[in-house]
């Protein structure tokens, strides 16, 4: 699929998945797509956990009632990072960047090879959700879910997507809130 | 082009630019791009500048002078956020999870269309090059330049790349770290 064509058809999709599978090979396709993903000082921070199996899919749907992708995801991707950011460029540290730029790349190869999903992150802050999640997946001290993302094929077809603003309220040449983008 | 394709292309240009022009066209098109990203709630919290005028340009060609990308570019998209982001979800805002999710879209655009260019992000944090920055474009009080992606044609065309780690080192299944991850 050409870029921009995936660009302008990713979106959260938050409704019921199918049955179809998603297959193991698109899987380490869609999360290789996110390990290209530049990091500050490439320091590579991401790391990622792919639930395939029944089990422990089975263990990742009860958590989010709510949210139907969630509960019908065929695969799951979780991208895990530190619990405390080390610095990398004097005192910085980029992990947020870093795994935002690889969730992206992941978001446009699910949807380039026909899946959905959206992108769940603050609700991990949550309730102990991101714990319950770190259990399950094995993770060391120190490392902690950062984002799921429920993976499948969309049951709906022609979901309700929320609306954008345009370019002209969000971009400008040479001028912050320049009148007429086009001079 | 792609969408895998652009975003195995897709690196970090330091070198510097050719005198080829970036076109307005080409420019709109690389920040609508990212203008489609995803955002926390649905925020739409980042906003851009697209610097083409030689005016402009010439000045912030001077702010870096050791990074020759910088120093050499046809155009400049300067990322800009709140210096202080309003929760969007009970405390938690996505501020820096959505400017990064932009930007990865408008890297992805700028490869696509033949361009290179380079995420910098830690220096503008550093000795009031985000302040200069936010004067030369005009951003208003409580608005701070976050990224600036200096765009042209590359001169070199076989820059040195960071090697990225593989597959195995940072993505598992069912289990962190999980041994085989073909299991």
């Amino acid at each position: 699929m050409d870029v921009f064509e995936a660009i302008e058809k990713r979106h959260s999709y938050r409704g019921p998945f199918t049955d179809d599978p998603v297959s193991r090979d698109d899987l380490r396709r869609i999360v290789q797509a996110g390990l290209l993903a530049p990091s500050g000082c490439n320091a590579q921070t991401t790391t990622f956990v792919i639930v395939d199996e029944a089990a422990e899919v089975a263990r990742l749907r009860d958590l989010h009632p709510r949210n139907q992708a969630m509960r019908s995801a065929r695969a799951y991707i979780v991208g895990v990072v530190d619990k405390t950011a080390p610095p990398v460029y004097e005192e910085l540290s980029f992990q947020v960047e870093d795994y935002s730029a690889a969730v992206e790349n992941i978001l446009l190869a699910v949807t380039a090879l026909g899946y959905a999903t959206v992108w769940i992150d603050g609700w991990l802050r949550r309730e102990g959700h991101a714990e319950r999640i770190g259990e399950a997946l094995g993770l060391p001290e120190g490392k902690v879910a950062r984002v799921i993302l429920p993976i499948g094929v969309a049951q709906e077809t022609n979901p309700k997507r929320p609306e954008k603003k345009p370019f002209e309220e969000r971009a400008w040449f040479n001028r912050y809130g320049a009148g007429d983008a086009s001079a």
